[in-house]
Formats: structure tokens, sequence, C-alpha cells
């Protein structure tokens, strides 16, 4: 099987990501805390952002709107002084938060970089995401990139015949079973499966079980391997 | 002289944009009328807008963030009930703007598809722009679709080697001098200016008077026509 392009997840992948929206959502739980019990709050945004998923989709600006949502909700539209402030305030530093990849990350894109097209495949907020491949110091690695609003199989299909030589001559790699691997091997792509310790709920998946084109990887470091095992 | 792909902006090119923007402002001069003078809030949230504008780039979500951080500013951190949540509202209510093709753009879209490759170019908030794109009816005619964060001459100078024949063999069409036009007559393109009765004080540019691969066009019914001229 000859692979020629592989394509990496960005969030929680290269570089953290959940774990930023996870310490923002702490900060927003001691802001809230004389309004809601933490359990409340929790499930008020989560219903929240489900519900606007649609409209915002992915990104720390559309997670911005949705604490400020919930606040109102949950204050009966009577924020407590400087409530809203501090939610702004907390989506703007998440905006620039630093960027480090995450270890391994440097070493195996270099190495696969030698051998492959390597493509990187987002979602999240245009800008952001671009500012955030840009403060890795990983962009030169990258043959393309392609922020999308949905990951599906048709997504997969397209960027990868725009990119590559097609799915089925691509490896895709990334952190979240529901968006990175399950609709990768149905466009028909090679998919590896590197765990992130925390994923958010909404990206949660199974496993394929004994798909032929699918692997488990411990750490990013298994990926070149596991591609040259390929061949 | 061969061209072989049109490119085209979106917002206030080929449906409404900046209309739906200053209706929201004209909503939020409403909203804050007992905080502050219309002249003062506008000053404030172009001044806010122009600071925002590296962090959240272009679109709703970063306009409705403006907003908010405006009435924050403007009532000393105390915003008056309700406030926060319509201006939230009226985020929303943007988002779900209805989208309707300007005079023209249809016709003239569908006799260009015939001859040229179409690429839609636009900034803005990704998913958004794809769901306007979708609601427009207009996105068949399109052979691709670009969404960028900013529109410079390495923009259009990507954009037209990766989706036609360069830009030498291209035409760009929309509305602002400063995002459409200048940058695109930089990376070698023809460029037609298509003017918008309004358009936001930051895409504001001179004419570039008496440029060889320039036209100002009355509307977009002119593009297929100069386009032929070229010939």
């Amino acid at each position: 099987m000859r692979i020629t392009t592989v394509g990496l997840d960005a969030d929680d992948t290269l570089w953290h990501n959940e774990t930023i929206f996870r310490l923002t959502q702490d900060r927003f739980r001691g802001l809230m805390a004389e309004v809601a019990p933490p359990e409340q709050l929790d499930a008020k945004l989560a219903e929240i952002e489900k519900r606007n998923l649609r409209l915002y989709g992915y990104g720390v600006k559309g997670f911005t709107l949705s604490m400020l949502e919930t606040a109102m909700e949950l204050t009966g539209n009577e924020p407590p002084g400087r409530l809203i402030a501090e939610i702004l305030a907390a989506g703007r530093q998440m905006l620039t938060e630093p960027v480090e990849p995450l270890p391994g990350v440097e070493k195996a894109l270099a190495e696969l970089s030698r051998d492959y097209r390597l493509v990187l495949i987002t979602k999240g907020d245009l800008l952001h995401q671009e500012q955030k491949l840009a403060a890795s110091g990983l962009g030169d690695l990258f043959a393309a990139v392609e922020i999308v609003s949905e990951k599906d199989a048709s997504t997969y299909e397209r960027v990868f015949a725009r990119h590559g030589t097609g799915a089925a001559e691509a490896v895709m790699c990334g952190n979240s079973m529901r968006s990175d691997i399950l609709p990768a091997l149905e466009a028909g792509c090679f998919a590896a499966h590197v765990p992130y310790p925390l994923t958010w709920a909404h990206e949660m998946a199974d496993a394929p079980e004994g798909h032929p084109r699918f692997a488990e990887l411990h750490s990013i470091g298994e990926l070149p391997g596991w591609i040259q095992s390929l061949g």
C-alpha cells in the first residue's frame, strides 16, 4: 500500500486545547459560585453549547458567547457586577494562550514530512487556528492547511483529493474518534487514534474494533513506524 | 489575454452584509440610549472593533463580542438589566438573517460560470459564510470556496494558483478597494470594483487611477462584458 499523504488534527493532537477550555470552565465555575452549584452550571453550559453548535460552530468565540448566555439564563438576566466583564476577559485570554507542541510532536512531524505530504485538518475559528499554527513553529512542516466547519467523510475525501492522491493513499491521525477516525475510515483512509487525556464529551465514540485500516497508538511518536509498516 | 478564473467577494458583492451590521448597530444605539449618545457609542464601538480585529478577526461573533465589550466599558461594568441579553440576541439574529442575492448577481454568475471557473473568496466566520452560501442558492455555480482570515496579495496568489491558472489569468471582483481590488492588482490579477452603497470605513481606499488591469463597474451585470472585452 502506497501512502502519500498524512492528515493531522491540530487541537489536542499537536497542542493542548481541551485543557484550556477546562481551565476556563473552572474559572467560570468560580465566577458563578454564588449563582449556581458547579453541576448545575456545567449542565446548563453543555446544553447551551450544544444548542449553539449549529449557529456558532467550534472555537473560542462561540464558547465565550455560550458562557455569556449561560450566565444570563442562570441570573435571570441580572448578572452581578463585573461577571460579564470577567467572562469576556476569560475568552480573550483563551485566544492569547501560548501554544506549545505536545511531547513528541515536533520529532514525529519532522520525520513524517521527509516522506509524506502533511496536511493540517482542523475545526475551530479560522483566524485563531492560523495563529496557533504560526505560534507553534510547526507551520513549515505542512504542505497544506484546511480549516473546516465539520469533519465528515466527504470532508476527508475532498481534502485528500485536493492535497494528496486521494483518501485511499492517506492516513489521518487525531485524538477524536468521532471527528478524526470514524469519518476518515468511512472515506477510505487509514486512521491512527492518539488519545488525549481529556476529550470533549461531544467528540467521544467507540473505537472501530478489528478494522483493517485502523490503529490505536499510545503517542504520536509511534505514527511514523505504523505508517511504514503499512508499506 | 486569456482569463480562466473569476474570483468573487461574497459580503456586499453577492448579498447584503453591511446593511445588517448597520441595522444591528442602530438597534445597539437604541439599547444604549440612556447610557451614551449615539456619536459616543459609535466612536467607542469603532475603537473596540479595531482593537479586537487582530484577536477576533472578521464576522458576526467577533462583532457581538465587541458590542458587549463596548456596553461594559460605557456602563462601568454595571450593565442595566437585559442589555447583555439583548446584545446576545441581536448577534444571534444576524447569524440567522435570510440571505438573498443582490440584483443581477444570479444572472451574471450563471453567465460567467459557463466560460470561467468561479471561486468565492471571502473573510468572516467560516461556518457562517458556508451557511450563507448554501442559503443563497449560488453554491453550485462555484468551482471552489476559500474563506480566508485576511485578503492580501499573497492570498490571491495562493488561491488563484490552487484553483485556477495563476493570478495573471484571473479577474477579482468585489466591493472593497482595500480588500478585493488593491491586493488583487498587486498579485497580478485583473480587478473589477462594484461598489456597494454602504462600505465599512475599515474597507475604504482610493481607486487606482489609470491602472491597466482595473475597471470601475456600476453593477455586477457589467462584469461578463468587461471580462470578454479583455480577450
